[in-house]
């Protein structure tokens, strides 16, 4: 099985209550990738990066299996750059610069030797990108996942629900979901955004957990509660790539397997907070992701005898 | 095995998204004992009502095994009085009217007829009263649960922290857990919490579910993703009485089992929500508890093979 992930490969600054970075390297598809490689091999990048972007990265990414064939590199433009700063709840955030650069002129091109992959995760980008990826693809994968983001409703909101009629599964805040459907509660909600057409969706609440909606099923995954969340920047990302990892590495695509893939998701998502950008992500071995795993188990089981 | 609580009995008036009441009975000891006596009886209540408390509220109490011998009636007073607006989040809401009534001069007694209870269920009131039905008991319960809220801790923290070395749990939500502590951080303020008395601790999180912490433990309960939240007016006592009810019922104290009498108890703090006021508790069926349970069981459950 393989995965093609589209997304950005980027720089971020990030001011959070515990400190500040630099430039570090960040972007969707980063994330994904890190995440998703402990389960799957090769993960098919797609995404563009400037003449700043560091080799070591691209060098890292290859020893974990990561093909990076569809990256495009432009020589006389820098990356993608992104700043923000986080609030005390971590759930809210300031932009303070969005600079393009080589986002500006991103023409995603799908690699002969990615044809016929499985999986697809259509990380955020604007949603012409991530339909022209799927239009590229001689052969429907399994399974094609998307995230997006609030701004791409307000801007672009009918090429958005274009590319929903496409896809199986849609990745969303909780908020999101709210502005999708025009609906307040989260069970009506998902049930619109179940005719948009995706079959299943995921609505992410951060320090909340997440919810897995199709047809009448709802799975609730928890988040483990952090003794400090440090960076949530790339958090969702890093929940989508363990997610599709676990997902790409069984070939399952039920909702049963979906909730396993979840709380993998989940558990991937937790090691990334706990370092500024995909620093930590680098360093975790097959062992801690385990027993992170393990703990997922031990937070939610209980044992019911009915009354 | 018998269960004391100690509450409000009363009357609310509420205004939510979805409608608005006139006064209908409400109070904290209410909604603990039409919650728990589905599980244990007898419910040994402790609380006041004046001259307007609906006696067939009384009498409904008494055949589900409520025993209101604590109950003082004053003839010459109204009871207590609440009055609420609701926003769309449900999470938060604004007081228009509190007047005390007879709260004013409550100074519970315990019946004689309650002597040797098990269980002790602190419903949210001044916390000196509190203290003072501990100090009754000639025995000192199996266990004694405390609620409390962010008023006292803004008017009588110290009288909340002498109670709070006397009780075993502690239930509040989340920012009365950040509040009473000083730490933002859930699972920091949690250890705090638990070095002042209380050596298991709730934390409430409304449509986010629960958690319950002990020692180095911790456990997540859902909620219910519901399609319509009508009013969340004692939800959290309706949670403290399911989480009573099955602890005396089956005698075990065990964080073991608390897991699961807080997932007893948000099954029916999921009913309560439906409809306003104590309405839904009042009808609900054995068979309807059972299969809301059933429900929590499905919504977190997975399978997982360790990768």
């Amino acid at each position: 099985m393989s995965l093609i992930v589209l997304g950005t490969m980027a720089y971020d600054a990030i001011e959070t209550p515990f400190g500040k970075t630099e430039k570090i390297v960040g972007g969707s598809a980063t994330y994904v990738a890190y995440a998703a490689s402990n389960f799957i091999k090769p993960v098919q990048q797609i995404s563009i990066v400037g003449n700043d972007f560091d080799p070591t990265i691209i060098d890292d990414l290859n020893r974990r299996g990561v093909m990076t064939d569809g990256v495009e590199r432009v020589p006389d433009k820098p990356s993608f750059f992104w700043s923000g700063r986080y609030h005390m709840d971590m759930n809210t955030r300031d932009t303070l610069v969005t600079d393009l650069n080589v986002l500006a002129d991103f023409n995603p091109q799908v690699p002969d030797s990615y044809q016929g992959a499985e999986f697809l995760m259509l990380g955020n980008l604007m949603p012409k990108l991530q339909q022209q990826v799927i239009e590229q693809l001689k052969t429907r994968p399994k399974l094609i996942v998307l995230d997006t983001m609030n701004f791409w409703m307000e801007i672009a909101m009918d090429d958005l629900k274009q590319v929903l009629t496409m896809v199986d599964v849609l990745l969303v805040n909780d908020s999101e979901a709210r502005q999708l459907s025009g609906e307040y509660s989260l069970v009506k909600a998902a049930k619109k955004v179940m005719e948009m057409g995706p079959k299943f969706l995921i609505i992410k609440k951060g320090e909340h957990g997440a919810l897995l909606f199709h047809g009448n099923h709802v799975f609730f995954a928890p988040a483990l509660p952090l003794e400090d969340v440090f960076d949530p920047t790339g958090a969702g990302d890093t929940f989508a790539g363990g997610f599709m990892g676990h997902l790409a590495k069984t070939g399952d695509i039920s909702f049963n397997n979906m909730k396993t893939a979840i709380i993998v998701g989940s558990a991937m998502a937790s090691f990334c907070v706990e370092k500024f950008g995909p620093e930590r992500l680098q360093e975790i071995t097959k062992k801690e992701i385990d027993e992170r795993i393990q703990q997922f188990v031990n937070l939610v089981q209980f044992d019911i005898d009915l009354v």
